[in-house]
């Protein structure tokens, strides 16, 4: 596929994340307007809710683009998805006629205050990249139990927190938590001294489901995927996590992109699952490729300082693809509903530099990370801003996943003072 | 504290779930009506939503209890809480001017369907039973680890599934998943052989909170208390839990009883937790007692079959206090939210015959459990309808829990068949 060109010159410019190939979804407002949907192109956002008003975009019989999120879009369903799509490259593209009519709706990115995309109904955990399972089953159990028996049967997961996701440009606060070193006596209450990322993406539920589903029609349940930075206080999560798995050292905050990336501007960019070091049982089997080659960047910048790039991987190097751990939720009768969002687990590669985790690029501490300024990280520090960035590369255009971004403040003094 | 008498003369017989000391909260319709918000009292319920239309309950500028469900209510406060149950005292209390006004916003419970009585914001279950702890650690882990490290110092939790949390009444199918015998070569994708019950109760969090707060905030923002079955499929779960926790095994249904019992009816039952083994951390030290003396029965029902009381314990037996948990939850920073439910964990006494789970009582399927009409089970069977009860014993009177109930269907033939 080649770039589609937009009469919007911005969105044909190369290396702009949002070219008419793409049409990402997010939840907008400027200086106190009420946030309601919008869908970036080039260095503009489409105001659905306006555009929709004005009769230009119908897709219902009800507003759908009002809402501060996507969650009604969803519901509507994946023909819905497919004709917001077709009539806004209609609208957008090269040769409209209807191009002064929509260039009233055209809200510039800059100065837009941007909002959570969707409302978040159940948030999912998984941990699917073999690096990732082996780095960090290594250093929490040793290297012969790093990968657990079931590691190549299960796409493992637990639930996370769904109060607990945030929207990129927000601050997160370091926790406290009970932490207990290896020769200590007795845990201590204290602020967390390992605080640390993941690099994610969320696939974002876009129908709901009540019983088992195929890993087909887990796929086309999903509308779109996200940056994710997964927060972890790895001293909170090592004493907590046996045995009922991570509580606390997760339920700070979980950061995702400002857009939602349709699956359907993904498509050129599938690809396969490696393959499988044990046969999966046939519930698990996928009917096509169901990865996505995605460029995935962290980057680190200290308070007054530089960034520095501390990752490069790519979310093709995973072991299950989102479809497979969505079939696998719904295997026991779980319901899933429109806006549960489902985190691929880290991305680490099997490379040196493509780790998802400071935990993993420090090697729990031991090989602090060099940062462009001088620094050193074994995890991350107080006024950090953490940036995680994706990409697909197609022919002549780029798709992007815009900003997912957080800084790191310090811990309260007292917790409990009023 | 003794009965409070009401002129409703249901309410004052002995052994009446729903005296005037009670007034537990559900949300109930009749033939199609709309589901509103009710409150037990006898053999009645108050239409509460009537009640505040007429003008008879006015407690907010804006109506709190036409919704089908008590957020708005809890919502609202614990100042608001207490002048509602003020409000009914007045109305339902023996001597009342207004008997003849509120005759009319009374429903027989009998012939009303009931519904979820909240939204479920979000649900955590937690594993605060020292004798249930121990029970399953020595089957999952052996006598000597049984006893996980941080148990003593964490009321250990983990975040479960809030679409699979369902009112009494329902049925539950069998699930399949993916199961592994401790010989097996390999995984196999079958229905659960060892479907089980977890007699709990679940608080229910009436208020939201940003950041960390104390056991005694944490007590003020439960509104009230719960029966809660979280039905559990061993095999699955015994296979995938390690090392993140119980996800599948867990996610098919967690019934909860029909009425919500407010924290106030509960105040004359409250007893402190028993002694520490170890020094708990200072922020989850109590500031009086925060369990109560509520007995609990679970009784099982083959189809067509009679009734086997298979576990009498009492709430009092626990370590942790729902208010300790809530408090745990809030420590990394966590957002609680109006709806939020916690879990208490399993409830096993130390005594036999006050187990909560049937993987306890039959050891694991070694001793199977006998039924009262010649029957055994290991697990719960296919039709087999499963009761949860509970009660506090005041003088003179008692506060009942309502129905908590559920009936197990067989697991489908073919859970992809369409």
């Amino acid at each position: 596929m080649a770039l589609m060109r937009s009469w919007l010159e911005s969105a044909n410019a190369p290396g702009c994340a949002f070219p008419l190939n793409n049409l990402p979804c997010g939840v907008f407002g400027r200086d106190g307007e009420a946030p309601r949907c919008g869908v970036a192109i080039g260095d503009q956002i489409v105001d659905m809710a306006a555009a929709e008003s004005a009769g230009l975009v119908q897709l219902a019989d009800a507003p759908l683009f009002g809402a501060p999120s996507w969650n009604a879009v969803m519901e509507a369903g994946p023909a819905t998805w497919r004709a917001m799509r077709a009539r806004l490259a209609e609208l957008l593209g090269e040769g409209t006629a209807e191009r002064a009519a929509v260039a009233d709706y055209l809200v510039p990115q800059d100065g837009a205050q941007m909002y959570m995309p969707f409302r978040v109904a159940g948030f999912t955990d998984f941990y699917a990249s073999r690096q990732h399972a082996f780095n960090v089953g290594t250093m929490f159990r040793g290297p012969e139990n790093a990968l657990p028996p079931n590691w190549l049967h299960i796409p493992i997961g637990y639930n996370g927190r769904s109060s607990s996701v945030m929207v990129s440009g927000g601050e997160v606060r370091r926790p406290w938590g009970q932490v207990k070193g290896p020769d200590d006596e007795a845990p201590r209450f204290a602020p967390s001294a390992r605080f640390d990322i993941e690099l994610e993406l969320g696939a974002v539920v876009g129908q709901a489901s009540s019983g088992p589903v195929t890993v087909a029609e887990a796929d086309a349940m999903i509308f779109g995927y996200v940056l994710l930075n997964d927060w972890s206080a790895r001293d909170i999560q090592a004493w907590e996590y046996q045995p009922l798995g991570p509580f606390q050292g997760k339920a700070t905050a979980t950061t995702i992109g400002s857009w939602i990336v349709m699956k359907d501007a993904l498509e050129p960019f599938r690809v396969a699952t490696p393959e499988r070091e044990k046969p999966l049982l046939s519930y698990l089997a996928e009917p096509g490729p169901m990865l996505y080659d995605i460029a995935l960047d962290v980057a680190l910048t200290p308070k007054d300082g530089a960034e520095t790039v501390i990752s490069r991987t790519n979310y093709r190097t995973m072991y299950y693809s989102a479809a497979q751990q969505l079939a696998h939720h719904t295997t026991a009768g779980c319901r899933m509903d429109v806006g549960d969002l489902l985190g691929t687990g880290t991305i680490s590669g099997a490379e040196a530099g493509s780790f998802g985790s400071l935990l993993e690029m420090s090697w729990g501490g031991k090989q602090p990370v060099s940062l462009s300024d001088g620094g050193v990280r074994s995890f991350v520090e107080d006024g950090d801003t953490l940036d995680l960035r994706g990409r697909c590369i197609g022919d002549g255009y780029e798709i992007g996943f815009g900003e997912c971004r957080a800084r790191v403040l310090p811990a309260l003094t007292d917790p409990y003072a009023r």
